[in-house]
């Protein structure tokens, strides 16, 4: 108890609020590290708080005071895969950004360790409404990332300005998530390849323009 | 257990093989709503082959020997859900047609029941090898109802001749899946109509032509 006492003394409110590098980072890392580990080997549905802290070596009380839940963790880790996520590309074309990042989708969804993560937290999002919003932050914080692309797009001339960003990137990842998550279809590169054809000639024809249904 | 015997006499080497009608398609009938019950309510993780022997006023052997294990109940319970989906449209126009499907797809995943249903059995397969290949058997299903409008939009000279409709069709249910399970974002009827204008504009351009990656 007196290291638990120890770990805990700088712990902030919310996870995630301390920059890397402290005890409190590296508790997080472990403890991140070992549920990422549970969640890839077995599944949201036998994530175990005390097994969580074994794995990582931090005592129970400082896992079950941090996250106080596997809800928690789960929430916890999509932040943390939210912040590492890679930044998006800058090829110098449209077409050039959006295959780095249906390549990077593909080799996200066909990676082994990747799939069983991605499969793991989908599932914890079907089940539970906080790892529902968590998986929602996780892909607005990706989205984002990647918007620029569009708009050095924008500004090339490549598209017309009304154009929705996160709709166009939207377009790009949906074919592979749904072959991955819903049809449960085998993935190719050739997947990544038709997604971005198809998402360029939407994008040409004006599919994502803002004023099309007049949102934002 | 009398009634047990009477209930199993008949009963085939694979569930779903007897035609409706008789006191097996009965059973069949009463153990596959109480498990879409069951998976509505409380999900994948908690279905319960006793509690679903109770709901459905059906002996507990019977759903043992019958089912198996929860996996065989959503598994069946798929296979039906294929069985009765709704035949394709017939508008006259490829736009109405895709139209109609992604209504269609729209009107079942903002449905409290449906959206909750297609939760629990994606979440069922992204834990269980066998529930995903029942999933993968599901849209396949699905989709080859489908293809006809594709087929019919190609005699009118409203598409190539080397379309993949299989992948147009994807293209239009994708983005509303990715939306209801993966980015978890609201789902309204204007990214339906979005779907088909994008599928459309793709489909036009080639990006579903066979011939663009060798696949058939």
């Amino acid at each position: 108890m007196e290291q638990e006492t120890r770990l805990s003394e700088s712990l902030p409110a919310e996870p995630g609020t301390v920059r890397p590098g402290g005890r409190t980072a590296k508790v997080r890392r472990a403890v991140l590290d070992a549920t990422e580990d549970a969640l890839v080997t077995a599944g949201f549905h036998t994530l175990n708080m005390d097994q969580i802290a074994a794995s990582a070596g931090v005592g129970k009380t400082t896992v079950y005071r941090r996250w106080g839940s596997p809800v928690g963790l789960v929430t916890d880790l999509l932040r943390d895969m939210a912040e590492r996520s890679l930044p998006s590309a800058d090829t110098g074309s449209l077409a050039g950004d959006l295959q780095a990042n249906a390549d990077l989708v593909h080799d996200s969804l066909t990676d082994p360790r990747l799939a069983a993560l991605f499969r793991a937290v989908i599932a914890a999002a079907a089940c539970d409404p906080v790892c529902a919003s968590a998986l929602r932050g996780f892909y607005r914080t990706r989205l984002a990332e990647w918007a620029p692309v569009v708009s050095r797009a924008v500004d090339r001339g490549e598209l017309a300005a009304d154009i929705d960003a996160l709709e166009l990137l939207r377009a790009v990842s949906a074919p592979l998530y749904y072959r991955f998550a819903i049809s449960r279809e085998e993935l190719r590169p050739a997947d990544a390849e038709r997604a971005v054809v198809a998402a360029l000639a939407a994008a040409a024809a004006g599919a994502f323009a803002r004023t099309r249904d007049g949102r934002d």
